[in-house]
């Protein structure tokens, strides 16, 4: 399995970011092709410490790196990322990575 | 379900990081009280530019958020975060949230 890690830092407004992924941002990203299993953080996203500088995380799961990859370049996955910078204003760090469980 | 995300900057050294993680690190992880299921990056872990500044992505997950901090504030999760000082000389980012697939 490959992961795409998508990590959202906290918006202006925690509001108009939450609407925003949930009615548009969602349906792109379900959509692109390869995408095996998608989960959100629900809630704060904390530190051993508390509170962190995280509004959201994001966990993509593809069959494959290549697969991942592929999917990020296609059309849908263009739309996905096109999206971003319209609700995404405190920044957003996304990672791509081939995982094993232990 | 919940998850302990962690992300390991470049250490000093990848070969003493990797031995040190695979030998040391993960046994002592696994004896966490609750550890549902952990899983790692294997390779490099990419952006979607190119290389990034992180080595190693873990991710454990837990029945709920109380069963992670449970789980952390046990003899066995300090015994793992103490663990962290003798490899992760990169430094890492802890992260706590509650997850749902969507």
């Amino acid at each position: 399995m490959a992961k795409l890690l998508v990590l959202y830092k906290k918006p202006n407004s925690a509001d108009a970011f939450d609407k925003h992924y949930a009615s548009v941002h969602i349906p792109l990203a379900k959509k692109i092709p390869g995408l095996k299993k998608y989960e959100i953080s629900t809630g704060p996203v904390g530190t051993p410490a508390g509170p962190s500088a995280l509004h959201l995380v994001a966990t993509l799961d593809f069959d494959s790196l290549d697969a991942l990859k592929a999917g990020l370049a296609s059309p849908e996955g263009a739309a996905a990322a096109g999206d971003l910078a319209n609700f995404a204003d405190g920044g957003a760090e996304l990672y791509l990575f081939d995982t094993k469980e232990i």
